[in-house]
């Protein structure tokens, strides 16, 4: 039988709370559909573990980890006992890196029974896919400071594109679009205020674009995006952008269609050359942990990104098909979606409707 | 009598059809509030000028425009004809630097009539001010390229923030809210990916934050913040934010409450050891420019912004009040808005109301 090797990360906060519904999606896909997974979990890449350790992870994590078929990530963070920046980039944005994760994908979706934030919006309505580069661009932590601490001090930071970073997330994108009936890409940039990345951005757009004569594409001003968002979520298909701008477009566009904490990505290796990772698109939450009423929904969403990438097709589909069944039943809903289930008690549900 | 010499600059495309409505609003006060308006007008600061004389504006542009006590913008950009970094770091982004209107000041207002995007938000929910860091930070033209049009490109760009720029909009922005009932402060951020200028920033916050004491304040990483912003607008006083942050979220704020032909800017000196800027948020519009049928609103509101800066606090409130109650009126809406109503049309109405 088909068995697949997951690393699994908890990490911070709800983390630990929503992962294990993950886990009961994954085992419950399994049963279902015939496969098998075999579980590592792994008790690092957390701010306690900085807390006890100096550092994020141990020196040899990588072997630790081995070569699993996935990473399967809950959250990371607690600003209160380390800094963002350090917790982040000692963990998931050095596996983005170290895995050569360079496109992070994720859908915006009006799901049935979810209450849009946007007047007059029905399921059916938002349906697209952002893609993020996700090693390089805005996300650098290249630069530094001059005359610290006195009225002279310049703080300074590179933003760094490379031409094979832009095109491999580009040449993605293109694909993606190239692949679904609207054949539509729309690229984010910012040419007239950012002057030296951002036209470059768009020449390699353009470029790209030579090659894929049947996707109509477009690019917008990041500033005038958002509003598009906001205003005309309907008219996009796929949207890329870098490295921030995906960042920023990703928790909006879920936010248009209700609530971030039902949006999952796919931090993606397309050559296959290490894991991927999957995790949900939230945060780890401080405000609202160890309460048991977390959004279970980004986790399991997360867990069918997966295994549609490990190519169990229709498993991922069935979670899909469970998550939409559920979240249609408003007393199967979390707070965040103003409904009174805690966690396990959507989780479970949606295990069930598979 | 009090008297302003104003140099007026419509810039392109349809600032070329909303700035007259702007002037009759001005002129309108100028006789209900008895005080004098001195034009003059430039005839640079558009593409047709580029393309005439390979620049944006004449080299003695200072000398031409000479010491006015505002600008009034239009927009500026059309890149069939010259490329936007090309025509607005020579034109707008200049202005702002060369007289350090290191304050771009943004209200998003739900006006009385304008159809909200958002469901069940009312005028006098969503009521704030954006406070945007106008000349330094990620709008740098510092960078470039190395290995040109091979694989190896690489194309890297600075974001410089200075000890004075950042601390300067900061004070700003903590006075407004110290002057506002609510007291209450939003600061932009993205600390846990750009590593090295955004946990800077957060470091000034905290420090001018001891200097008002009344003033509650908070952060939020971009991401959710843009997803706040769709979801929670009602949450905000003041928020302030660097070049790139506040720029993307004076769009998406404006958008929110459901256009942002209607939204006005002031790119502000508050040392006023140079003139101010009063500019529309909306562009050039090419697509619609010459049809006569752009919303004057955004145009008629910043001259109003104008007026309040130049201390005709009474005409300035006219002309907001003559805007809420032009609004209201479906018919004299423009396309934007669901009417019918063109530019001059409802330009006229607004000047009639005060
Ligand atoms: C036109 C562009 C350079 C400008 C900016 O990004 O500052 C505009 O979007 C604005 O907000 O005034
Ligand atoms: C936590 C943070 C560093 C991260 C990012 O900005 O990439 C998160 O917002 C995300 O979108 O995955």
């Amino acid at each position: 039988t088909r068995s697949y090797k997951i690393a699994v990360i908890p990490g911070d906060g709800i983390g630990n709370e929503v992962m294990p519904e993950g886990i009961r999606a994954l085992e419950q896909a399994a049963s279902l559909f015939g496969f098998t997974v075999e579980q590592k979990w792994h008790d690092f890449a957390h701010c306690d573990y900085y807390l006890k350790h100096g550092r994020m992870m141990p020196e040899d994590w990588k072997d630790q980890i081995g070569q699993p078929d996935a990473l399967f990530f809950g959250a990371v963070g607690w600003p209160a006992k380390v800094p963002d920046h350090i917790s982040l980039w000692q963990s998931l944005l050095l596996f983005r890196r170290e895995y050569d994760q360079y496109v992070n994908l994720r859908p915006v979706r009006l799901m049935p029974g979810v209450p849009c934030p946007l007047a007059g919006r029905k399921p059916g309505d938002i349906d697209f896919w952002i893609v993020r580069e996700n090693t390089e661009g805005e996300y650098s932590s290249v630069g530094g400071t001059m005359f610290p601490g006195t009225d002279r001090e310049v703080v300074i930071q590179e933003t760094v594109m490379t031409r094979v970073g832009v095109d491999r997330v580009l040449r993605y994108a293109f694909e993606l679009a190239n692949s679904r009936p609207h054949r539509h890409l729309t690229s984010a940039t910012k040419s007239n205020g950012i002057a030296v990345t951002m036209p470059y951005w768009d020449a390699r757009v353009e470029a790209m674009a030579k090659h894929y004569p049947d996707v109509r594409w477009d690019k917008y001003h990041i500033d005038i995006l958002t509003a598009q968002f906001v205003l005309n979520p309907d008219r996009f298909d796929v949207v890329v952008g870098s490295n921030l701008f995906g960042d920023i477009l990703s928790d909006l566009g879920p936010a248009c269609t209700g609530t971030i904490g039902i949006a999952p990505s796919g931090n993606i290796n397309p050559d296959r050359t290490g894991p991927s990772l999957f995790e949900p698109v939230h945060g780890s939450a401080p405000d609202i942990a160890g309460q048991g009423i977390a959004n279970p929904v980004g986790q399991i969403w997360s867990a069918a990104m997966m295994l549609q990438h490990l190519g169990e097709v229709e498993a991922a589909a069935a979670i899909v098909t469970a998550i939409e069944r559920t979240l249609a039943e408003p007393a199967l809903r979390t707070r965040d979606l103003k409904g009174n289930a805690d966690t396990a008690t959507c989780g479970k549900a949606i295990a069930d409707a598979m």
